[in-house]
């Protein structure tokens, strides 16, 4: 019955259009940049519409029409995200908050901003400074990735380790549910248990239980005192991996502490035009904060180099974020290579030797390059399978190893996400991790909050293909 | 049908006795004892079995047979809960898990220790110490509570401005569903976006979700260095509560910064025969600890002296401990009083000051005393209704200050419990904080792990009255 389907579409849009009139487009170069993220996923088909809500009452309106006709609504938000979970297509609603980019307070004496979804991490971390507050949470992808969808996805970044993950510094969420009723969750207070502690389910649910409309951040001070940075160059990615082991066995807890192996440092330092650094080195690039920053550098300094490795430490700060800046360059570096699949594994701490082990052997036996980064402080590994070929799709023989990427992961007591998310690269394993009775019980939680399953259908908890 | 319920009762019971032999009881002063916590709430009637788990296995035993024959379940630790969250009554099985006490793993290099539920918070951190190890969630009472009851209350403690609360210290939980199944939730890697963070919502879920039968807990460094201790005398409360936010202001982020009323002061002063404090003065005890401890604490007595403050400073650990016990003592302190309410808002930092002003005024309209504590780095207050009188009830009168308490509290942007929890003494407040959408969207997730209503029912969700 396409011309009666056709009919609905038809009127959806036009409803949409009553409620909200320019901010609904249909232009195809939009719908069709609402398909993809940076996951290098593409959506099947091409949304209704797309919607650049700029309030919350926007944000309504849309819920209250996909809720009236049972239209599937994909929450959107800069589009950096890596894993395909605000990726648009065929039938759905593209509900754009990329323009909610205001900060509505700042309180210096109770360390929180309230913001709304769409202002990037960067941005707001600059306004931030201005007040001597930041907000912990650090993804490479910062200068591109909105706050909400930091919050959407768990996000997480560089910084973990030391100043703790996205749920860790999110007090309160105004969350919009599936039929367009407004809920605000969480507190403005340090402390706060009243009830479930709903503000942390939304943190990492991918759009599947409700539109994050607004937030209300954990901030901190600018901590104070002069960083310092350490590189350490090490002979292979499995001494580099033991080399970062051995800091945190030292009892020392740097800021930042980051794997590149030889791949992805030579693909950083052509991109930056650095010249070419040794061929097969892997590098650690540490950063430390705070009072003791001098003396947990020379530390460090002198547990790398017992190791043998080749170390470089300044205490500049320009210095130091000259060096940071090559592991930033990652992203864009692997992009010049050509498509990517980033992955995401996160391992317990002492098992980052192993698991750098386990992806030569898959790198091997699959006859692929898996140039990896980790954020070695906390376990988390980015292994970038490189795909030869053309066209939007990951060709099996990825996927074969990349299913066995995950499956080393969980093996040695990791997860197959640490930060990116499920979206629809991952949900074929998901069930596979969490077993199939909290899978189950995973989809009642979505169904008691969208029962009619409108939000986000097909990522996360779709059905295993 | 009192003959029917009554053989369906003792069907129970034996159910439980054939799968669980002596560890099951019917003994009334064991029935008794599961009646009450400390909140001084008395459930009514008496359990119809306290079941002493000892294993997974008989958890799970007991969640079948509650579940074959629909009798509902009170999770019990250590019977130190301050909302009777964990009072079990009537036709309930008390499901004890006081005995499983044991540490499963502690690992060094990931910084973590897989724990059963039983374990006071105290005996943990004893054993981490002998790895330089420690679990930051602190509550007062660690010498009494369990881990697990932390865990189910979200209780936090006094160094959650500087070490974060106790979702924050938590990387997975097993729990036992309603059904008797179990779930593994969670990882044991820094970060994990695997799903929902169903690992959060269990934490200060109060029983009603499931049974956390083990608990894979983040843990921290010993911090290096000697801690610093401040006391300051001020002569009024409010002066108190302004000195604490001009150490907040100042930029210092100390690890304990606990504030005592006169009332208060005096009854612990009492209790560890120091001699009255001079009258009408309120006390700000702090501590620094870490790199910068010796300078931040010289930062914090300026600030304080510079405000009149009658400020010691000392570096010696010994004395430091000797102060802190005065704070520590409150909770013996106010038993000594006779019975009180121990209440739990938390606010904003910057409300501290307000929030004394309007228990200044409650005290004067309800003509009744209400001492208070508050962990002043996060603006949680524990205000203790002196209750005069015999009984186990709470006279009206003191719930109708109460109710003007925690009205006080929302108005200035806190929250009814910082780190108690809700239970049955707070559940005819949560519809007023959550609003009645939020509030029926938590329970219908209830309801998606425990479609029968047999775990804790009546408490937290409770109809209002």
């Amino acid at each position: 019955m396409p011309d009666r389907s056709a009919a609905v579409s038809l009127s959806v849009i036009d409803r949409l259009a009553e409620a909200l009139g320019p901010r609904v487009t249909v232009d195809p170069v939009v719908l069709d940049a609402a398909r993809r993220d940076k996951s290098g996923h593409v959506a099947t088909g091409r949304p209704l519409a797309v919607v650049h809500a700029e309030s919350i009452d926007d944000v309504q309106h849309v819920m209250r029409i996909a809720s009236d006709t049972g239209t599937p609504v994909v929450t959107q938000g800069a589009m950096s995200g890596l894993a395909g979970g605000g990726t648009a297509g065929e039938g759905e609603i593209a509900l754009s908050l990329a323009r909610m980019t205001r900060i509505l307070e700042v309180s210096v004496p109770d360390q929180l901003a309230v913001v709304e979804p769409g202002i990037l991490n960067a941005a707001l971390n600059e306004q931030l400074a201005e007040h001597d507050l930041w907000w912990a949470p650090d993804p490479a992808s910062r200068a591109i990735s909105s706050v909400g969808g930091n919050i959407a996805t768990g996000a997480g970044g560089l910084l973990c380790a030391k100043y703790g993950v996205t749920r860790d510094a999110v007090l309160g969420l105004d969350v919009v549910l599936a039929d367009g009723r407004l809920i605000r969750m969480g507190h403005r207070s340090v402390k706060g248990v009243t009830g479930l502690d709903v503000t942390s389910l939304m943190i990492g649910s991918e759009g599947t239980l409700g539109v994050i409309v607004g937030a209300t951040l954990k901030l901190r001070r600018v901590t104070p005192g002069d960083n310092c940075t350490v590189t350490a160059l090490f002979p292979t990615v499995r001494a580099a991996a033991v080399g970062s082991a051995a800091v945190t066995a030292a009892g020392i807890q740097p800021a930042i502490m980051e794997l590149m192996d030889a791949a992805c440092l030579a693909a950083a330092h052509r991109l930056l035009a650095l010249g070419d650094p040794v061929a097969g080195a892997a590098q650690l690039t540490i950063q430390t904060d705070g009072a003791a920053s001098a003396a947990e550098a020379d530390a460090i300094a002198a547990v790398l180099r017992a190791l043998g490795a080749e170390v470089e430490l300044t205490r500049d700060r320009a210095r130091g974020e000259e060096l940071l800046r090559i592991r930033r360059a990652m992203h864009p570096a692997m992009e010049m290579i050509g498509r990517t699949l980033i992955e995401d594994v996160s391992v317990p701490r002492s098992q980052m030797a192993a698991m750098f082990d386990e992806i030569a052997t898959i790198e091997r036996e699959h006859g692929v390059a898996i140039p990896t980064v980790a954020h070695a402080g906390d376990g988390n590994l980015h292994p970038n399978f490189i795909i030869e070929g053309d066209g939007d799709e990951v060709p099996d023989r990825v996927w074969a190893a990349a299913d066995d990427l995950f499956r080393a992961a969980v093996r040695l007591g990791g997860t197959l996400t640490g930060e990116h998310g499920v979206g629809v690269l991952k949900s074929r394993w998901l069930a596979d991790e969490l077993g199939d009775d909290q899978w189950r019980l995973q989809r009642d939680i979505k169904a008691a909050f969208d029962p009619h399953n409108l939000l986000n259908p097909g990522k996360v908890f779709a059905p295993v293909v």
